[in-house]
């Protein structure tokens, strides 16, 4: 893997880059459609990339699970089994597993865990989580780490920082590829000094990239974006810096000023499901009475297929009416609201006006109702 | 509307032809996949289109109930409503209320009804069932006709034999555009001279085009194809013949054998979504076990994008996790298989060599597989 990196926005920590991967390239920043269980759900890989997203993120528990990492090795690793031939991000499981909550048991040898499926047991490791995502044929690894819900005490973020680290020096001795990246998360919880220490511990056993976990885990909105903005700089200016699990389309525009390149969050495509619609002025839940008679599209200023050929009568009631196409219009126009987003802050950092576009951005959402808070959990 | 003859089958009654309509042509023999409520279920127009479909079906009972055919005119009817810019026909909704049992009293006047939805009142008469489907702006409008279920006894077959025909009149007179075409429907049960009587009813009325109707409601295979070979050849010559809501591959080529036009039918889409995929060799229960490590397609001699992508492995993941993408993947492969066939009987009766294509489709199916009655009822 290689990161090269364009431009730098003057003002800000804004970058615009281009990471090399053995299955193409990504164009940072970089927003990461969830293809939870080898399928970014409702969408056929086509259309994915035809809304513009150059990598997916494949989750590493729910694809051991069913149907196993093992057959999809067999099948020719991920990417051929679910049809989707550029890069893939998975994630190591961990995030997955702590969600699980009463059913899983954490030492230092890894995480002893039961299915959600069928309550079978089942352990994780850090050596494990390396060797499923490499029999994945994942292009981008993630270490296994320990992550903490908010709130919690210091000692307890203390401790599980301190356990992440010596995950994360057993991962990167277990792996066999070389041709494959793998990232270390820098945990902390919301404390800079401990994120410090994090980045401090990442930096020295040294990784292709790294990312910021454990946010966006029921912290307030304020103590987020402070700790986004205190770890972010910290990271190496030569590689990937990813946020993982954040969020919505205004932590998107934070994080890139802050210097983050990558980014995955289910929110779009639940929300889909759930008709929630993202536009730039109005948040359009789509069941509404009041959209009945709605000749006119989700968004007016939105290029995407559905708001192309579709009214909001008519998506309206596909979806009271519980059609599948709902989910597949409904998906399409968010996820291409948020690779958009990406596009237009990709063009603002190249153009050297990143903080204009970001001040314009939050000033005119106002009222972006949507909620903070996009934990993935088990759901994918 | 316009039907043109092209060739006719000098050993059988297959006929290859081409029905004009506002919005374009339609090739016959022709399969309409089923738009139950304004949408293909799980897929795209541009999806259905490119799978080979010339014309889509509307059911006017449900859109008459959700969302409305006054808010689809308003929309600028079905067509635009839904992004099909080709042929519809839609039916008159009499067989969806019949299918209500309970909750409809029929009379001369017509029928009424209470929806399946919220339980409230409605009326459809043969006058109501032509303007609604007006409204929606149906290139091929049917009939209101009463169908019987099998068995029935004869008197009862043949009141509402009369009742159809006079029905059949009232649709004639009351309709108001003159560019779209109306078929009459054919009933009689089982019985060859109530059907012949009610071929002699409908022609002597005068219709744009012809249906059979009320087979494959319950009655054993052979009596019904014993009825649909003494009732096709009644029909006129020189206007397009519809068997209404039947059925297998198996029916189909029957069907064309004696003459049939057109055809629609759930069982493509609906069984898609309960993961029963056609070929020409086996039934594929695509959640079965034996299929968890199989990595060659549905069907290795089908063109279909599912085919060309997708292993039966992969197939069995998406249904068993649930994802939406198996229906949509399920969705396109049995939409493929229905309007290949159909292309595949239109190659046959244009190369003179319809019979021997019969004799060898009916052989080499032994086991088809496919249950035979496929009425549609209130699930569209």
């Amino acid at each position: 893997m290689e990161f090269k990196q364009i431009t730098k926005d003057s003002g800000c920590g804004a970058r615009l880059g281009v990471i090399a991967t053995p299955h193409g390239e990504v164009r940072t920043p970089a927003f990461m459609p969830v293809g939870t269980q080898g399928a970014v759900k409702a969408l056929m890989p086509e259309q994915v990339r035809g809304l513009g997203a150059d990598i997916i993120l494949g989750n590493t528990y729910h694809l051991y699970l069913r149907p196993g990492h093992r057959l999809i090795a067999e099948m020719g690793g991920l990417h051929r089994f679910m049809n989707w031939p550029g890069p893939i991000l998975t994630d190591s499981g961990g995030f997955q597993i702590y969600s699980l909550g009463a059913l899983r048991t954490i030492t230092d040898e890894g995480v002893l865990f039961q299915s959600h499926i069928d309550g079978s047991s089942h352990f994780l490791g850090p050596e494990s989580a390396v060797a499923i995502q490499e029999a994945l044929g994942s292009d981008i690894m993630m270490c296994l780490d320990e992550c903490i819900a908010y709130p919690a005490d210091r000692n307890e973020v203390e401790r599980a920082l301190a356990r992440t680290a010596r995950w994360a020096e057993r991962c990167r001795k277990s792996r066999k590829t070389s041709d494959r990246a793998l990232f270390g998360i820098v945990q902390g919880g919301v404390y800079p000094d401990l994120r410090r220490r994090g980045t401090e511990e990442m930096t020295t056993i040294g990784f292709d990239g790294y990312a910021i976990g454990g946010l966006s885990v029921g912290e307030p909105k304020e103590l987020m974006l402070e700790n986004l903005a205190s770890t972010a700089p910290l990271l190496p200016e030569d590689r990937p810096r990813y946020l993982m699990g954040v969020g919505t389309p205004e932590d998107h525009v934070e994080g890139v000023f802050y210097g983050i390149d990558m980014f995955d969050c289910v929110m779009p495509t639940r929300s889909a499901r759930n008709g929630l619609l993202f536009t730039n002025r109005e948040k359009v839940v789509i069941k509404n009475a009041r959209y009945r008679e709605d000749g006119s599209p989700i968004d007016s200023e939105c290029d995407c297929y559905t708001c192309q050929n579709y009214s909001r009568a008519y998506l309206r009631h596909l979806y009271v009416t519980g059609e599948i196409l709902a989910m597949v219009l409904n998906t399409i126009h968010n996820l291409r609201y948020y690779l958009r987003l990406m596009e237009r802050m990709r063009e603002a950092i190249r153009e050297g006006r990143y903080p204009r576009f970001r001040d314009r951005f939050l000033r005119e959402r106002a009222d972006p109702g949507v909620v903070c808070g996009t934990a993935t959990g088990i759901g994918g």
